[in-house]
């Protein structure tokens, strides 16, 4: 785990929640991006070393959409930045936590992305990311 | 917003919540501390230039304690780092955001802290933290 590298947050509108974070950052998003495999658009900023990433459902079946739905707009997970992904897979396996997809996905931001069960950690959804090399 | 300082997670049990967490990040707690104005015990976890807060309620009025009666455990608040406390609550409550104590509180960790509403930060309580120098 070298650092959070994004706070991911699930809100209504992508449009007026960039509004909101980017006055609270001082600063715009600095990219947008849509993937399609999860049914999101996002929108991330930056705040030192770390980012947020907004997220809106493109559609109802998506995860955010069903968070949405169940708990409100509001912070959906914690991502962390790993070295080597299928090490950390392989460790925290061994450790008793139940890795949701055991063979990485393409998230946003060039990363290959798994998730943690969040019932082994306390209700908190943990995503580990590896950069894409 | 210099970076993210930390992540609160509510949780009910700090000595089993503490096994997880060390598990997760391959090192224990470096600190302890209980803030007996906010009701609530403390560990926290480094992952490079960020820290995890693990935080138990001491009493039932205890803000953690209403938020895992309401919602369970999990992701409580995110707090950011800033230069100049002062300086950043003028500049939000300029921007429209609620500051819900304009006087900065002592928090853990050797901080002043604020607090914005989440109704104006898409659900997401966001904690401003300045070091006490």
């Amino acid at each position: 785990m070298k650092k959070i590298e994004h706070i991911g947050i699930a809100v209504s509108s992508l449009k007026n929640a960039s509004i909101i974070y980017e006055k609270l950052f001082g600063a715009p998003a600095y990219k947008e991006e849509e993937v399609a495999s999860e049914g999101v658009k996002t929108a991330f900023f930056m705040s030192g070393p770390n980012k947020i990433e907004l997220l809106e459902a493109t559609n109802l079946e998506s995860p955010i959409a069903k968070f949405i739905a169940k708990k409100g707009e509001g912070i959906h997970h914690i991502a962390f930045e790993v070295e080597d992904i299928m090490v950390e897979i392989a460790r925290l396996k061994n450790e008793g936590f139940i890795i949701l997809n055991e063979t990485p996905k393409n998230g946003a931001d060039n990363k290959l992305v798994v998730f943690l069960h969040p019932k082994n950690t306390n209700g908190v959804l943990i995503e580990l990311c590896q950069e894409i090399r």
